[in-house]
């Protein structure tokens, strides 16, 4: 099974990042531009958490909070769980699955983001690969 | 492979929903309690659309609009793509993959509401499927 490193190296990275003085109102045009659903929130570039469409309809308006006057660091999901370029597909959406997430950063041996991959990017190569394995094994079968 | 009806008959389902004519900020309420990331719009018993957190961070303040004046129906997504009972996993999994969406209202054949699917299920199924193809395959090869 493939690890991230070998995922990352076949899909161009564009990482929409924010930073946690930001308003929220701003990660929204961020995400739109870049059509994503979650951004990474970067303090120069340190991982200081993740902003996600979740985060911005459950504690905005909800609470009583505006988007053009919250900042990303007020809301941000801070305690954000990653990934390093050995890890396999599998344990990342064991992860996820888990975690009940979908965007995972993944960061290299000095803590530095180098891509972000989304339970879709996970979910369409395991698909791939088990349908690749399944048919590797009936052509076997089959002689 | 199963059909949306077994998957279904093997998932408690609890449909979140709201009427057109609510307001975002109802909306977004209904889909915290229900801890889900979409709501079904129904009119009635009829199927109007279908009303994600992707809509809520794309069409709502973006545009200048604001979530306790702006009605559902003005921001849902109307053109709702559905499935049967009858629809394979498969099938389903394609049609979302392909529409970049991530729940499915699946509809009997009096277009009564009858359950969602959301991308996750799917994929869960999809997995352990496909995992037990291979143990099937591999126990036979072994002998």
């Amino acid at each position: 099974m493939k690890t991230l490193k070998q995922l990352l190296a076949s899909k161009p990275q564009s990482l929409a990042a924010v930073a946690p003085k930001d308003t929220v109102f701003h990660a929204l045009k961020v995400m739109a531009d870049n059509k994503v659903g979650a951004v990474l929130v970067l303090e120069g570039e340190r991982l200081k958490g993740i902003f996600s469409e979740r985060d911005y309809a459950r504690k905005v308006i909800l609470v009583g909070k505006a988007s053009k006057e919250t900042l990303v660091e007020e809301i941000m999901t801070d305690k954000v769980q990653y990934a390093t370029p050995q890890n396999s597909i599998a344990e990342c959406m064991a992860l996820m699955t888990e975690g009940h997430f979908r965007h995972l950063p993944v960061l290299d041996e000095n803590l530095q983001v180098i891509g972000v991959v989304s339970i879709g990017d996970l979910v369409k190569e395991t698909i791939c690969e088990q349908k690749f394995i399944i048919e590797q094994l009936e052509h076997y079968i089959a002689g």
